[in-house]
């Protein structure tokens, strides 16, 4: 007798994609290539120094609770220092719950595996994340794509999209927003839409917002922007936030703010899915917090990524040919290119082979979407390499158009 | 408009259910409580000298890499380490490939996400661990219980049960099996069973193994059991170890080995299930176990634990009532106990009164039998907590005999 593994398979992994970024990725790994695809933190920003410290005095004073099991929940002295964190800046209310997460993307399939089942649908901004996308399309759900513009997801075609589903029984689950410097698009939600926004959902039973903001710290100019959940007056907004953005990725510390009751569901499916996330990485996270060190790093990598976006907006004006756009980001890491008359999956290759690399735009839509279009990261590459790479896709770019018969 | 929570959630969120355990613990905490309801390692055998020292040189030489994004399959280094020691004990083999899970607890929720549909039925040892038996009913599946004796799952039994199976179209998608030191029972299965185990399985097409092996390397006298991994032939045999029974459970390091395609399968489902593990924990394992710290310290822990069961099955057998009975575990951490005309359910609010804590024989079973047993830990209790706990016990155990009508 033999065994075929695929025989095996469940409903659910017939929906598990392999992510297109991973599969670039292995173009990307050669040295000589020069790449804006990651979404990668710049690793000049990890507080090595301060971490070494840290671990020291962590493993001194809780150092067997470091290494036992810890909470599902997380950490409870984190979770208490968060909790006031954002009490105080109105992002945490009363009936709200805070667990953390390992890292958001745990935060994304938990939410995911409690809300969605087989044909359900949820709303998403056109583009939108492809880790959430991914992470709630394992459950055979259905992502109806809003378009955006510069301010964001356009309110005009979200009323209409709820009003049709709401037509047709078929309400979204819920609506997984990213109004923050989003990714992979730039843009952001100005406070009047958000409040427009917060309205339309009041104006439906049962439909909830996920807003995902791991940006929202790395604010390049001005104050920052009010997030959703602060907004929101009716319990209709649970709120992912991480440390991987703004201290390290590898601490894997995602968390979720929201209506207690919704919180505590994940808290249920996190003890099945991994009992519990590392105490010690917790542990360094908030001792970091804690003793004050977060202003000052917050103010290192937005001067890091201001500079580096600029960099990046002024070579692609100086160097791209016309009919190429892109967005302007006021924070985050991400820039959106769209390229006329190029189709960026056929102009990947070519990009490869003058050594730089991107997202391909279909990657953040699950229609098919895309095409003119792709994702460019600003926050890890070298300074001289923002200069050297976008004047090798703008080369790649006119090399393609050549190639291509117009239409 | 409002909002209802309960209204939004999933099939899947249907089927989960706060563990028993969970919900105990909260007696447990107290300290005049002896517990030996959890399932924790001692934290006397952490190795946090060491740990600092490691911390250290880890930032100092892969600082960056240990705070970034790491690879969902795991570090590479550590990968690579556990593959030659693996393959050396013929736990890996050709064709095999090895993958590094938040904790085993992950690598049974991703093969239960990966593996079963609603309706779906697996096979495990009757009683079997809470947290897998939890994260396989997530995913709508029936558990089919086959009966231990003092050398684990008896193969008369699941020969009768496959061939039922078989017949009525039900077959099992895996036969999730701890053959090592089980949890919570404590029995081992010998070699001779081991062989008539796969010799059985190799009987039907597409019927694989699941071999949770936590314990494995915790015997308390001369040599340890060879895996059904290492004994396995046809590639039906999946394996997961972890470092947290032999290291720290708060590195969170689950070691997932078996053939290449089903788990490449659970690296993509790790992919949206949290992008990968936290980098500096496994960064400190590697480096733990490649410095070759790992000898000294499983002897420390075989030495301890050794110490510890003696001593409860002393206390036992000393202060025990008639009609009470307890297996020898040769390893591991748990011992079982079966209480003749007490239900422990009803049992327990009375030991708690005594100041004694264990988990209940019913959260060990999906059928509600094991309600005349007990398990208990014996690892984390210091030695005259050990004593006393069970002396508590034995009160607990007259006093409700006294109270219970006989039948």
């Amino acid at each position: 007798m033999t065994v075929d593994y695929s025989q095996l398979y469940s409903d659910l992994a017939a929906n598990m994609k392999v992510s297109a970024i991973r599969e670039l990725l292995k173009y990307t790994n050669k040295p000589e290539v020069i790449s804006f695809a990651g979404g990668l933190p710049n690793p000049g920003t990890f507080p090595l120094e301060t971490m070494k410290r840290i671990c020291n005095e962590v493993l001194d004073k809780w150092g067997t609770k470091a290494l036992q099991y810890g909470e599902t929940e997380g950490l409870s002295q984190f979770r208490d220092y968060l909790k006031k964190m954002y009490a105080a800046s109105g992002e945490l209310v009363d009936g709200d719950d805070l667990v953390i997460t390992e890292g958001s993307q745990q935060a994304l399939d938990l939410f995911g595996k409690v809300l969605l089942s087989q044909g359900d649908h949820l709303i998403a901004e056109a583009p939108t994340y492809l880790g959430g996308a991914n992470a709630f399309l394992v459950y055979g759900c259905h992502v109806d794509h809003v378009e955006m513009d510069d301010d964001g997801m356009r309110m005009d075609l979200l009323a209409a999209a709820l009003k049709k589903a709401k037509k047709s029984g078929r309400m979204p689950k819920f609506i997984y927003a990213i109004p923050t410097f989003q990714n992979p698009a730039g843009v952001t939600m100005p406070p009047a839409r958000r409040k427009e926004f917060l309205d339309l959902v009041y104006q439906y039973d049962n439909l909830i917002i996920l807003e995902d903001d791991p940006y929202g710290n790395l604010y390049f100019e001005g104050e920052p922007v009010k997030s959703l959940k602060s907004m929101d007056r009716e319990g209709r907004v649970v709120s992912l936030k991480t440390v991987s953005k703004v201290l390290a990725p590898g601490f894997r510390c995602g968390i979720v703010t929201g209506p207690q009751e919704i919180v505590r569901k994940v808290v249920v499916a996190k003890q099945s899915a991994d009992l519990c996330s590392p105490a010690l990485t917790q542990f360094m996270a908030w001792q970091y917090m804690e003793q004050g060190n977060m202003p000052a790093q917050l103010e290192l990598i937005r001067k890091m990524y201001r500079g580096k976006r600029d960099l990046m907006v002024k070579a692609l004006k100086e160097n791209m040919p016309e009919g190429v756009k892109w967005t302007y980001p006021k924070g985050g890491m991400f820039l959106w290119v769209t390229v006329q008359g190029v189709n960026t999956e056929e102009l990947f290759m070519e990009a490869i082979k003058n050594n730089v690399a991107y997202v391909v735009g279909t990657a953040f839509y699950c229609d098919g979407r895309g095409k003119d279009s792709m994702r460019l990261n600003f926050s890890y590459a070298k300074d001289d390499e923002i200069l050297e790479g976008i004047k090798r896709l703008s080369n790649a770019i006119r090399t393609q158009r050549k190639a291509t018969p117009k239409k």
